[in-house]
């Protein structure tokens, strides 16, 4: 398998123990250690073990949290990390996300993961987007 | 230098750079080639050096953009590979933002950044805080 198809497959497993609510396949995904860290949507940045699987676990353990689609994944590769960029559909609405993975041994562990959501876009007068600047 | 300050250093130079208004000096911040992306506050990802350099060319060159001060600025390395996690004020309004280096030489240069708003924290009626379920 290549590098570009396995980081792909752990990004996936990702959201695949994410949708299933299978804590410990997803804590397994992320490199252990406390050189890991998490930005989910609308919070500040969390780092470390105890705080990064966590925060998942308390996620996970909502019945109510919402289903996750990912679609538009594209990775890229530099030696022995890479990373993820793809769209998230949380319950439809879009959000824009990274995947950060670390080669250990033969595996991809996850080491950064941040999501945000993706304003909406809408065609102003002088016909440009809605993005922010910044 | 070690290698954290290194990347702490190379982290601070980029917003000295946005604050300079220097797309010359953010520029060479990134690394060469297209295995870089980005996704700044609202926006989906953006992926390549046209892409990524082109849209901080396009803030940078907007006389009414934010100021951005970077705060707690926190080092995760890896290998050849890091991250800065950190608060971004922008405007006075807190961002929580990642910023992802490789070694390029004897050098870190940028391969990732993402920045995406901090919701209001609330406390609501059964202690939770107003932090999003992803």
């Amino acid at each position: 398998m290549s590098d570009e198809s396995a980081i792909i497959a752990a990004n996936a497993a990702f959201y695949a123990a994410f949708a299933a609510g299978d804590f410990t396949a997803l804590a397994v995904l992320w490199a252990d250690g406390d050189g890991i860290s998490c930005i989910h949507p609308g919070w500040p940045p969390i780092v470390g073990r105890a705080a990064v699987i966590g925060s998942w676990r308390d996620i996970l353990s909502n019945p109510a949290r919402p289903q996750i689609v990912c679609a538009e994944p594209h990775a890229i590769i530099d030696r022995d990390h890479g990373h993820v960029v793809c769209i998230e559909l949380v319950d439809g609405v879009a959000l824009a996300a990274a995947n950060h993975f670390a080669r250990v041994g033969s595996a991809w562990r996850m080491i950064h993961h941040q999501s945000s959501p993706i304003a909406q876009l809408a065609t102003s007068a002088d016909g440009s987007d809605g993005h922010s600047l910044h």
